[in-house]
């Protein structure tokens, strides 16, 4: 290899200039590291295993030992999780008067702990959820294998879980908790969704349901659904505007079948049943049966 | 940090109480851990070198070493599999009189053995799909290509995997073992379902193939295609009833393009072409085009 | 365990034979193994790094130490790049005189060296994909979500890194690199293809764009559209014929809803918009709006 | 590389013949691997973490949270130890009519349940241990620094361990225990021999002690010290008789300096100092002081 | 597996009482957890690397590159130096007015600088410890190979390394620097030790060399040597008396054989040789040549 | 952190000068890079699983499975042991026209080939050293536990593997396996020496045995003793004069107790008994009984 000046010339024309995709500089004397999506994920997995015990994490539980399980993840989940928190803090952070730190660690374990002292309720959302699972698919042999095996149920304890940290004004770590779920399962929903009980999702790939959704219980939905904005207005910057309700609200029992897209801010009504690969962009009443209209047959 | 029994309290209410999502306990005096997605999916690698030879695993295959790479892969796949299985069978077992811990020790053996003995013809049958997705695919430079980076082919080697396990009766690690290839590919086939020759799945993600679906030789799908059930009856508690047909029969040579939902006990007639984002719940004779009733234009 | 030639007959049932899956042998003497996937997603990360510095690697830059985190990493991608498209030469090679080591080497080296040089320009039409994210979803909080979150923003800086060694005539690495963003995003980019500035796809799952495609500047997706061939000609022996142009030309300013499937070699003219769910055979001329015809209501 | 049969013929060179030193086969229906030194120093270093809790394993520890952190870690230790101990005893097994599996299940429980129930007496002793560390070493900073960080605590806490499990009749875990400390440390003691409380071993390379060694309270060694036999007799076969005493006993308070030599049965007489670098093969009577004749000088 | 409080019973009396080993609790709003051997010890490596660049991590060191690989390292070290060193100034505080956060952060960082800003020195006495090694050994092929492979000269980066972190008053730290490398090579450095250039410890296992212990230029020793203290005295609590200076004196160019034990605060006078196997407690004058005396022989 | 130039000062203080540690450049066109310590030391574990199969490396070994786990091990072995010595070429490389690749591939497979060709001689000459270990030490309980767990056991496989690629001619590789075995075992055997069968090594902390020692068969060595150089002469550059006889030989049946320096060309004759703790620089002959002279005593 000879000795080129390859390399500085290429560092040069990389860090010079004005692309401006590098991360801003910012002055405070607590300034952290990005989340790191790892840690994320561990702590998840954590949650997992204290919300389902014995289906992950240490699977020879007894009488005698699972309390020590559960307070130990616990304790782990804790410390990381206010880190992490804190990390999102400053990653939001664009006061440029900030750099209190005491207030970002009092906010970050506040905040954690309001969301550890949530997880009774969590697990009891879920329980109806994996009930949810097993009713609706006949392929299911046992409880057990949709809280295993289901990759709707994975997707659902993710959102559920970002779902309370969204609630709690945590930036960052929701996203990345939803993202990882999209990234196993294909299924994509925002944190900001809203979503009742006895929920399933089946197959799931390609569902997506949108920031301001909000679906009641006992919903239903099969691979490739969207519940979706249409369309957005924009500032005079051309910027869209944020937190303008845009997708939308889909009441208890209803049923939609693959790939069907519904968008905007519209009501799908108590116990309608949406077939596949429609568009449907007007409100549906309560009861409503909709699907394609039947295709051109060449035979 | 104070020390303030947050930490107790929160594991006192998670552990108390009644919501349901606790694996349950067994008086088997061999209980087992459950089956590990890890080891499962080492296994499904280890028969992914031992299939196809120097794409997978060590890829400096001679005349002289080759049998050796062969034979030590087999060797460990073996006892790891039988291990994974013994773990499956007392997953599944619910008998109340279990534990006669030399059935499950045998039956695993006894499985391991016929499923490698298996192990032959499935890599035929495994070539005719490389033939297939390179036939199928004018972007494919070569069958190598098509081997070693095509999603589905790594989503057929996996289902053709797990569905050798299933046919022999083994729980919970087919379902592991497709479960991998949709959280890598998007491709969601039940182990159950029965699948001819020559077939082939371009791009991929989205695809679903129930249950009770059976497809005949030299079929194509494009992404996004469901071949599901449409309903299903439920018993007198309200569960569905398992193990009722419901799915599609789909015959030699059919060719389904993305984004098609069909759904339901029909036949879709040999040679048939069904084209993109249709919804289908009828039956259709052999030689049929469907196609999507032509858009709205308002341009 | 009884000692009884199971392994050795199941070695030689699986050794001889002609099911033909095993990699050809090659007489050249400087034959190298397979590329390997871990290495090349090792670069690819470290391009992520070197390209959206402060958001991936190293998080805590500073004027002091940017460039030598970045000229570290630019020097160790240099290394493995070399060695990998040295393999990936190697694996697409039939010349029987082949073996001219000098030549691989050296190719491989100014190639890399090509590659290289172009990442100042791939960073600048990366900067405007950004800018597309965050304008082009009001759930984006800032751009920094969409460089650090986004799947559409992987998927696409993959397919640029892709895309660039694809020009370079490199073989099967940039498939490598797409196949990636596709596992992890679900979103299918053939490395052929010709995208523009300012480019986002939203969500992602299951969007496919083929090898011969061409996307103008200003274009959005959403999940599940599908940009394909509708057929291919056949050459005499059956398999078909490589290298046709037979996908869509999407130009400037498109926006093209979820699930929707354009095939074939057409034309979806300048600022049209796409409805969710259309099956689109045909060209449509600058300025269209085509959705789905209404639904069957059964209510 | 030419394809040479070299590789087939040296397998067979290897694999052929008699030099004896492939594990011998057994027909034991319940044969287990050989115990796993990975496991095994995973399973010292959790008890490390129970016996001085918040210097290993997790260093966060409070009120609130310390039972768990033990009970946790004490329940996989006890898991992953039964499972070794059972491993140990089938290496061991020597019976033609061996392969009662619930026997060894059951040996390998109730030793595992011994050996936990000890550990509360195990601390105590370690504690007189530290103790004297700290009063040994003037370049002690706190009884924490030699926790923390002295190889012969580390030596000891091994040894202490290993000579509970080799009381209880558990074959080659203790040694691989107490290897692993004489890998880390160069302090060599047999599982066998029999150590008082205040133990102290300052800097410690080297030092070894046989397994028929007796050490009373309070006594101090120096790197280099051996304590071991000096012949021992032969059977009819010309091998060394086993469980004969051949070690020296060692009596309250005694100081032996840095490598000093003292072989056989022989008695070192409370409160004696012996000077580094002697060779001793005589009882001496307590209060004895023992130094090397003075060297010749030459300058 | 019966559910039969063994465990609770176990922690029960594990986690009550007084045995004393918890590591105390301490009010500190700033606690910081115990130093981490791992990063410690990458810390070390990184820093080996930077010292001996070529051999030690990147090996593919041109003018081009090696500026950006120094600097990235030093980088990444200085983050993780700072981190550990706050760490071990929390590990030695018994201030019961301490938590004044601001200061640990000040002093861990004024630390680390100053430390930093001593490589180039550190650097300067190191090469002539490899010149010592080169010309002390005619096994040595080359410079090169002392650097890549010598025992001796890990030890004494290791303690040059420690002993810039110890007169800095750096707490723990160092001496897990020098435990490192006794691990390792089994030579014990005490991080308080004075010693001057051109220093080469042949072979080394067993070396001991204490804490006021000065050793001037040239000097050469072999494995086994200790130097190290008689005897020290007590406090009227019996504890040892710290700081009191009780270790020998080497002066230039003294060679010490193997074994040799060398006791108490004298001098070796300059130019000596000292035979192995000694046993020296008093001053010997300069140009000394102590042997042992001759053995005794029974043929 | 401010932005003060810190770093690029110190990269300049570290990169400029002439201290004289970095890697000198080379011009070869094949120029590699350093050997790896690492995949030396899985060279030598993967031929301690082939030399003792069932020992290390797999242990449920048939003989069914056993040829296949051989050959696959011995291959990639092969193939390691080739880059690396070919790395330990281009180490040792000093010439100026240098750079024939051709050739250093050349010997680097013919080396290869040579050194595996050995292993079944190898073994025999193993064979010999287990039974010597197993009649040596009255506490060992089976010729198992001496493979398993000695120390000396692994020292000397690691010496007799480092000595026949010293034989070869092979650079830097012999001494990285025999310095990975005294890290270990504190065991330091140079791969020049010469030793015969049945050797054992007791405890063997703190064995040294040099370059140009010779020892006959059935010597028993324990911890500390010290086959060495008195002295070497230097040439007029004041360097050592490399390749002189310097070192002991010991004639068969040899013993040699703990800590005894046995230094210089000297030879210890047949059947001698060496006591420990002795200071040996002259000739004894056969059937010699050396001890240390009597200690001064003062009780």
């Amino acid at each position: 290899m000879t000795d080129d000046k390859f390399l500085s010339e290429l560092v040069d024309a990389l860090s010079g200039g004005g692309a401006g995709l590098q991360r801003p500089a910012c002055a405070c004397p607590d300034r952290q590291p990005l989340p790191s999506r790892d840690t994320v994920i561990e702590i998840v997995e954590g949650l997992r295993s204290a919300l389902f015990p014995g289906y992950f994490g240490t699977s020879e539980l007894t009488a005698d030992n699972a309390r020590f399980h559960l307070g130990s993840t616990l304790d782990w989940i804790r410390r990381r999780l206010r880190e992490q928190i804190k990390r999102g803090l400053c990653f939001a952070c664009t006061d440029p008067e900030q750099g209190k730190r005491q207030d970002c660690d009092g906010r970050a374990e506040a905040t954690t702990r309001s969301f550890l002292s949530g997880l009774p309720a969590l697990r009891e959302i879920l329980a109806t959820d994996v009930k949810a699972a097993y009713e609706g698919d006949p392929a299911a042999t046992s409880p057990d294998e949709a809280i295993f095996c289901y990759p709707g149920m994975l997707a659902i304890t993710n959102y559920r879980i970002a779902h309370e940290l969204h609630k709690l004004g945590v930036p960052l770590i929701p996203r990345i908790v939803t993202e990882h779920a999209h990234s196993i399962t294909g299924i994509d929903i925002h944190p900001g969704a809203t979503i009742g009980e006895h929920f399933f999702i089946d197959h799931g790939t390609g569902v997506v349901i949108g920031e301001t959704c909000t679906i009641g219980n006992g919903v239903r939905l099969y691979q490739g659904v969207t519940l979706g904005a249409k369309s957005f207005p924009l500032d005079e910057n051309g910027h869209p505007i944020k937190g303008i309700k845009r997708h939308p609200d889909v009441e208890d029992g209803v049923i939609i079948y693959s790939e069907a897209t519904i968008l905007g801010s519209i009501t799908i009504g108590k116990g309608s049943v949406i077939g596949g690969n429609v568009w449907v962009v007007d409100s549906v009443p309560p009861g409503s049966r909709i699907t394609q209209r039947g295709p051109s047959k060449d035979q």
